[in-house]
């Protein structure tokens, strides 16, 4: 609660329009809604200037439905779950939800609402098995506002076909760059850029790659400046911070 | 090289201005100096509109200094050297190089040329122990030109010192939060604010903390948006980035 | 053997109730019983006021049978079986047995007999993910006698759910805390009270959660006091020590 | 800020006592003081009713000086330094902070005030040198004001020394079990009582044990009931756990 | 080749009964049978005392049938097939190999042939799951000619159960002890017995167990002296060593 | 692009027979072809003297037909699918391509095109579950072009079978070595041999072995000279070095 | 304590030589004696035929001499201290106790008496650098009483130094086999005999041999039967498992 | 030994110029030297076509005296020494033994001897940090006969650094890259060339990069043909693998 809120509280105890203890109440008063086995945050949008996003993975199908109906209902649009199974999503279809599904990127939008995208976030992907991570960070971007430029197939055993993109990478506000593997990409890209890099490490690969460890370690030791990293396979992550950074306006 | 630069090259070939011979000369001549032992990369500022960085750490001071002479020749200023033990830093001022030594930081920085800070980083640190990762990721972001709030000692074991300072949080453009031990420092934070959130873990701990691995996967796996993770220690990376962030001005 | 039953039995001996031979063989004589595949602890009541417990995976529904049957046959009560599969429940209720199961805590009861509950145990969990593993641990409290407060998906992203529910953390006399992902929870929690708080960390979580690692390693690694650890998603374990302490009364 | 306290509060305000304005900045007000550094947290006592704990590890001589200073000004006694370095110890002393430092223990005890000790808390320990460990735990336990009995060099591998302690382990409230190298203390002793017993793993070993990882494992995966694990080497943490359970009181 | 076996092929040469290109046939001439997919040691008898033992695992029915049948051909007898799934069995039986199949061991016996079982090895095993490795060293041993005491579910959670064996124990000359979790019975029974102890950690368990990881290290760790380990879950190699060390005979 | 290339195309705009615009878009045309899920390389025949590979996991049917199709349009031959599943392989098949497909290595070979087998590689195994590791890389090798002999089945507990190879290792110029468990092959080869010897990790084995670390780790150790490493199971990337160290000419 | 005397003594109780009382002291009285900081275990020897050993590391002088001098008294010879520093071996000599000290091995023998050496063990190790951990092993089942033969630097990578000794390790009544990096030579000498082969990872190496990791990792998963393993640098236990096989008799 | 020498000796025998124990003595004959703590093999060169080189670390000054001397003695020149300390370096100078030290790569020659150095290696090098690795690789195949190119400082974080030095990558018949951090340089160098890449990982790095683990995963799982790994900071086996392909003549 900001101060001026706080102060026009107290000041209406003040003047008798509240008594202490509706007042304590209302200080108490968590601004979210509980159901039973979650606990919506309806007031993130004003902390975070975006909706909740729905982890998907291991809930049940009753339990989406509940949660993006009572969304709809606070007035939520664009709604994100991500890691959403087929089959999970053809239940919220069929419960009357309207829903995008994209399969690729195991990515629902429920309750759509254009929005206008703006600025250039540039998704980069090193191999075609990483589309799927790639895609996720992509729609995220996009779903929230970002207009995005997709580089798939860049891998740095082949050099060329990174640099012929380079005026699309240098005049990016914003970059999510995606490998599995060696996971390479993102040290070669900042290394041609001044903006914020957002690695992502894939679970792409075998043996030594050991479910990402591989691609995610090289991101860490990154030796060119501008990268940071988030989590293995989370395209949504990278997509949600490449269009916080992307957002930024000139500063007042 | 721009597509105008190569056309303009070009078209001197065509006019006779330049022989092919020279013209072949050119696009091969790469922008950087070399001194055997490194290869000073002159051109960055063009690529990162910054200087290059010195990774000071394992290099003699001989090679720090020859670094740094022929980088303040060829024009540079606020060189940064990362890592930079105290001996090497007072063989580098033996060797006239004018140095400010930040020694929690074990940071150096050479050539200093006032740059105007504007905008808002914070930089929020768990404990006492993780001052120096803090510091360096501070003095990075100022040295950079951004404005730079500390938080130190806000640790989520004591809420309320955290909760305190969420306006500060809540104005920041960009946020650096550095812990160690169970590193749950940017998760908290990140749930509090709409900017991106550069995670530094540190070190710092003992037993099953192993080096910062603890921390460092315990950010990775952030439940909170907006996370993104630098490796254990890197005060400068995270700084680096903060400022990238903070310098972004609103799209054309 | 305490010591007044050891003298007792030589008494016997002594005053030739009892031969050297059938006393050697009593001391010998262990309180279990043999059924080949498992030997049933019978004593163990005297020595933790508490049945035996079945850790149901790995086991064969006869195996399973057996062990409840001759626990049954011995005067047991509420028998707790954990990890024990939906069909395994199947096949012990079409054998006869009186058994409660809870499916998504994988929790079989048999022989229920009520136990009045006492005292004040809260259970908190991070995320909806999580459910399974706390209402394990929660259950196990409840059916050993402890009065039970759940505390569900008050994660640390949206702190305001958590601080909503201060006051019963704050008279709980031991709380069980489960979280994956990034763990943070019993840290948080942990600064808030005064009484033990027993970590789970959950195997939920995906990429560099390395099957509940990471939160565990945060766990072991909090900065807060009064926190201790249990195994990955071992919610009994959690239950049966937040009961243990819960139980405990004023020193005599 | 506890419900009776806030209403009191805003009953002040409602009365004119108090204007929205003071109201508003005692609510702000964090019950912590800043030293720049660090910042102290007074209100824990209310919080966890005992004072906070410095972790020596990393704080140089007038930080310590300085924390301990505050703390011993704003009222606290029994101020407990954890890992605290001999020669920081001296510097503290010389600086005429009143210290009793236990060398082995690495552990200060600043403006010292005699505690009654009550209770039963037994601290066991595997081997001889996994005594520094055993003695930090038993120690903060003392300070704290439960009463210990030590059971030292009480290894698996010679059973008899640790079975003929059986009563001292029936008897205790709680049990600290100390062990490094294949940790199996704590299962071996939960199997024979029914209080919780906290298990810390030690770094105490070679080869295989990496630094106490294989004691952390075996501990973490016990096949007894009731036991719960703190980070390796941490005997404060599992003193303080310890003492938290020996003191609860009957539930009302 | 022996030295006596040498000497008589070169005598062989030397009297003209050999010549110098059959002799070097001879000594090249490898004593394995080639069967493009794997060359069958008939000559490990001489150097093993034992026929070889066909590793099950990934192997297809027709290459386990001619391996099977060569090495009947060849005077094999009592061939053992570890780690053989039951459907691999049934297709040796259609095959017309004579197989006997124990399930829970998943270990084949083809061509048996009657052995004297001498001597005492002991199997022991923690927890009713740890049995189908307890049974296939226990099967092990006794196909090689040991005789074999079967102690299960003598984890160290009940010591009164392993304590009530303790004669079976000290008669031993060789001891098999298999255990999962926290691996601790090998240490407890080496701390009761002079003769070697053959830990055999297990998969069993779960979390932090990772794979039987708590129990190796645990084993490896032993502060009990006798104790050597073999590979997690590796009952047949710890049966092949228990009976090694068991028919050792008085030096000569 | 070669220097005599890039003089010519220069010379090209000198004489006017090329525009600097025609001139500015050739050196930008990157020499591959986009499909936007991938993009071929159809240069690397230059650079590498060998065509496109394609990694086959993760593709779908139509992902794979595609890139076929477009490389044999562009006159490729011996295209290389590597991992490829056998339903995928039929799909091919189904969709026209002439494929040849090694079910045991994984292995499609489209637009087979007889190439000369010279030189001499040796491809080594250890046990006959590393067999489909090392077909691979035999394969590999041999489509390349170069002579392949096998010796499979010659694992260094029984070295005898090995042994009796010398003479074909000896006459060697390349060696490929597959092991899985303890994976000490490449050691005892490259002890015998003076050619580099490309070692490859398998997954075989259990336990310990954890997926072809154990082997791994052992290769990369390796106290013989001469020893390579790749990834585990990778037999694809060891044929190609070896084939690549067997085409080595002697220097002009 | 054996059925025999059990029955002794209680029959002593059934004839009133002794009371129930006391012979309750006797039941109870543990075969140790506590110095406080460690209890040492006299019965040991009837347990396993052999005196206390002193593990050396971490303790003090004071405690070393005491602990040495009390077993002296209880009549104990040959008592092995290992790890044992050189300065501490020092202070032992300075106090009078009669020791032996080898430098190499880091082990101490105090109280020497001489013993038959009989049997036939074989300590076998890979390399020069390893010689340490193999005299610890050498040494050790010497003073036990094994008769040892030394072969020394017969590593995988020069196979015929190995070959060579073939006769010393056929004729071994069990071997220990020493050895860092790839860990291979147990495997290797582990094919070519019939006895059990105790393998000793070593710590020496670098890099990826992470202080042992990759030999012990080899060593359990050897693919030769009649392999087990000790901890890392553990010599003293391979020398005591294999006198303790050496000196195996005949079954009765 | 080769079939023509054994047929000879045979004749011999079949002659009478021989008896058949001489001949059994000469078959049984190692091709080594004993030194007691270590055993030269001096057949290597007939094996390896190059002296024994001495792994330095570990080894006392007397036994590096003597195993050099006794190589010289044996006729050895160009004897490497690698991972020699400068201490140990002065020793073997102060022996009166001929030795070049080249202090940075740790490498002693001793009795050095040119040889002619032909053929094309090229060492390339990441950072600055590596040169040590790549010197000891470089020094390494100079001494056993190759040319070698050296280009370091050429990292991926600014490629126009290595993109320049294109014409030596390509004209080279082997190359050595060293990187530590992330290691992608053999990554991006392999994509460029057609020759076999010996890449090593480097312990360069801090944080997450533990020890050099980072860069060798990285390595492990380059996407690009041609890769295969050696040991972290194993310049010298790269170096011998690079010369070991240099010196490859066209097959006969």
């Amino acid at each position: 609660m900001e101060t001026a809120n706080l102060l026009d509280l107290l000041r209406q105890i003040q003047s008798g329009r509240l008594t202490p203890e509706e007042g304590a109440l209302r200080l108490r008063q968590a601004p979210f809604e509980d159901l039973g086995y979650a606990k919506i945050d309806h007031h993130r949008w004003l902390r975070q200037s975006a909706g909740e996003v729905i982890f998907g993975l291991g809930k049940t199908s009753p339990q989406l439905i509940g949660l993006v109906e009572r969304m709809a209902v606070a007035g939520s649009r664009n709604i994100i779950i991500t890691r959403l199974p087929a089959d999970r999503a053809d239940d919220l279809v069929a419960a009357g939800i309207p829903l995008t599904y994209h399969e690729s990127a195991r990515l629902g939008l429920a309750w759509a609402d254009p929005v206008p995208q703006t600025g250039a976030v540039v998704v980069a992907s090193a191999g075609t098995s990483d589309l799927p991570v790639a895609e996720e960070a992509a729609l995220t971007a996009e779903i929230l506002g970002s207009q995005v430029t997709r580089l798939y197939d860049v891998g740095v055993a082949g050099l060329h076909r990174l640099l012929a993109q380079q005026e699309a990478l240098i005049q990016a506000r914003a970059i999510v760059a995606v490998a599995g593997m060696e996971g390479a990409l993102p040290s070669v890209i900042a290394g041609l850029v001044a903006c914020p890099v957002v690695a992502v490490p894939t679970s792409i690969g075998y043996g030594a790659s050991w479910g990402g460890l591989s691609a995610l370690l090289a991101m860490l030791n990154s030796c060119a400046n501008g990268v940071s990293v988030v989590n293995i396979d989370n395209g949504f992550g990278a997509g949600w911070i490449a269009h916080s950074v992307n957002r930024t306006e000139s500063p007042r």
